[in-house]
């Protein structure tokens, strides 16, 4: 099974593709969308959907995920989040694909087996398991390849309690 | 010129046609879309950018506006307005639309001549401005058409002040 994680910033969007073939992960392909910060959001957004939509085209996944807007941070960026997220979860319905929401701890908790960790462990995490060069994989997209991972890792879970029934 | 309002709620997406042709308003269509509450987020968003797409197919605006998010309501709530938000902004950009955005106060002084008119002083206005049965459109229609005013009457006096010159 093939999972998409999606990492909606205000500036950039991560993503990344996940294969889960039994316990055997395997990171696809990576990467970001940056849109050019003077263009206007709706633009920025439109573009966000665009790349989004190429990347599910050229990389076929089954499964998508993309973290729940986290609270705590100021009004403003909780607002620039979640117009991201909105532009994204619209165009990942539209692609057809079933989207997974994931709480920031459910991620962290499924990659490093803490719900407190930090990035750095979360990226070192990964980059483990993934076998993958730590430290050269841009930020975004390492947490898009997290997001695909702990929805893998759930989704794996689900189908093993499924036959252990 | 014709101008399309998008009023974007947690539950409804009110939108609203409005040509302008010198001084003359004319509301040309209105209505909202409504997903159904129990489908997951992502495919209540699609639904909502599927429905302007029809809308913007069948009645050709030149000129897009949507509400800005208001602060001051709970962070909950604004990241419901703003998800909906992301998701209409990302889909008029698609459609070749120039978008603006518009201030709650900018939107209630252009249409009544007061920044801080309340809601059924705005849908009053709307009603007498386009000749409208008042009371009788649903309040995500009237918040859109409302907008669709406030564009009409920005680019109006914008052009206006060019001729001046």
């Amino acid at each position: 099974m093939r999972f998409l994680g999606v990492d909606p910033g205000s500036r950039h969007c991560g993503w990344g593709v996940v294969d889960r073939e039994g316990a055997r992960l395997t990171a696809v392909a990576w990467g970001r969308i940056s849109p050019a910060p003077e263009r206007p959001l709706p633009e920025r957004l439109a573009e966000i959907a665009a790349g989004l939509a190429h990347v599910v085209a050229t990389h076929a996944p089954q499964r998508a995920a993309v973290e729940r807007v986290f609270h705590g941070v100021s009004a403003r960026s909780l607002i620039v989040l979640a117009e991201a997220r909105g532009a994204v979860l619209a165009e990942l319905a539209r692609s057809g694909l079933e989207v997974s929401e994931l709480a920031p701890a459910e991620i962290k908790n499924a990659v490093t087996g803490s719900g407190r960790a930090d990035k750095q462990q979360v990226a070192r995490m990964v980059a483990l398991e993934l076998a993958l060069p730590a430290g050269r994989i841009a930020a975004d997209a390492t947490d898009a390849l997290a997001i695909a991972l702990a929805q893998a890792h759930r989704e794996g879970l689900a189908s093993r309690l499924r036959t252990s029934r």
